[in-house]
């Protein structure tokens, strides 16, 4: 079975348009852009479209390359006080010239919908739904209740490096209360765990990390990977024979992107709640 | 080989005492307690008998049971606005008229040296260094440094299912680059992970949970479990057996107890440094 983002991202859109609509929600994400990177502008264009679908207010707040970091500060100080704004994010990458973390905890924790402010980081950690989750780790867990795919008490395992999917995903499987196992991209025998997975969780960014050969049968694969190869976008996983043998998998693309706006736009919508 | 906390921490103690001896550093460490619970009082003594030693000024804010939540957030309120207070911290359990979140939350971060706030939490899980971590799952780390045991790429399994120790140790070791298994205390099958791995980290509160037919031979135990059994406190794990067996295991008591004070104290150091 093919694990679609896309389909469970349809019907997340159109909870969010019915609500705004039926509860007269006055919404607005605020997007910081500094530069003209492809990939930026492509994924502002995504972020543009689903919050006008929903009816969302939208801004890009765009900046040349060269911009001061003071200045940017002052930017998201504005819209920190901005009562019109319900949700601020910052599109990276961030020129070299400016400290990320920096500029990313300077947002009001209560617009920080990208979840990446170290008090919305502990707030899943201790499992305290007031926070923000950043949005790839909450699309995992969208996808896991669409598909119905209980969590507790599976065996989970999860590969990767990074703060801002990585670590997220595992602290909410856990207070999900599944057995994970946490692998990073050196652990020296990765199929040791995934030969006793219920499920396996890739974020490494590696591709052909995953073979059929490392899983027992029916499995499941859920693959936030995303490598561009020779223009061809690739997951974490080697999808087509594992797909083939039974196994149900998420693709790469149709999964990732799409949920992650959709996440996204679950946040901001969220946020305005909290300011009213 | 038995892992003695009590070598690690009268180190720690030294150490402690020279620098704010030789740094002129003035550091106090505040105390709130809430009624009379004997096991409470016994913590707090140890908690001025080593701030004594190592030269740190140390307060009781003692209330009776019945004080109100608003008394207590005034008073903690007080003490993040009082620069002569570097550290402070919530003696639990709080009656139950109290919301115990409500107050932990109320406390400064940076004067959290328990580690309690979301925030902190949050700096764990990103690898921030400026936070506080935990007591507890920081003795832990010390241990490991003092005994020259490395985590990193190495197999780690941490049961248990708390907030306050087991997240936090599984967020330290999983930042230090070792692979963890995280079960919880109904996982289906602890045997499985625990015969597979190199540390094995106790935070269940379930005496006999872990028995020598549960580990492979050299494995390192780690036992944070302390329950009271007919007078006697017991850890999560059978020690005698696994001690006999070879492993190098911590004992329960003369470990957490002593390390989790001595992590205490060094936090409330590095309140004091940060707030100069």
């Amino acid at each position: 079975m093919i694990l679609y983002g896309t389909t469970v991202a349809e019907k997340m859109y159109d909870e969010i348009k019915n609500t705004i609509q039926i509860q007269g929600i006055r919404a607005n994400l605020t997007v910081i852009l500094v530069g003209d990177n492809p990939a930026s502008l492509r994924y502002i264009n995504q972020k543009q479209k689903w919050s006008a679908y929903v009816g969302m207010g939208f801004e890009v707040k765009h900046f040349p390359l060269e911009v001061s970091e003071s200045s940017l500060l002052e930017c998201i100080n504005q819209c920190n006080q901005d009562q019109s704004v319900s949700g601020l994010i910052i599109q990276l990458p961030l020129p070299i010239h400016m400290d990320t973390n920096t500029v990313l905890r300077s947002i009001d924790p209560e617009k920080d919908v990208d979840g990446f402010h170290p008090i919305n980081q502990g707030k899943i950690v201790v499992g305290d739904p007031t926070g923000f989750s950043p949005c790839t780790p909450a699309w995992v867990m969208e996808l896991f209740a669409h598909y119905k795919i209980p969590v507790e008490w599976k065996k989970c395992v999860v590969i990767g490096r990074s703060n801002i999917v990585w670590k997220p995903i595992t602290n909410l499987l856990i207070n999900a209360w599944a057995t994970v196992s946490v692998c990073n991209t050196k652990t020296p025998s990765i199929r040791e765990f995934t030969k006793n997975a219920d499920i396996v969780i890739l974020c490494a960014g590696k591709p052909w990390l995953l073979t059929l050969e490392d899983l027992w049968p029916n499995t499941i694969v859920v693959d936030v990977g995303f490598t561009v190869v020779d223009g061809k976008i690739h997951g974490d996983a080697d999808f087509e024979p594992i797909h083939q043998a039974g196994h149900s998998i998420t693709p790469v693309p149709k999964g990732v992107g799409a949920l992650t706006v959709a996440c996204l736009i679950k946040n901001t919508l969220k946020a305005a709640r909290n300011l009213k």
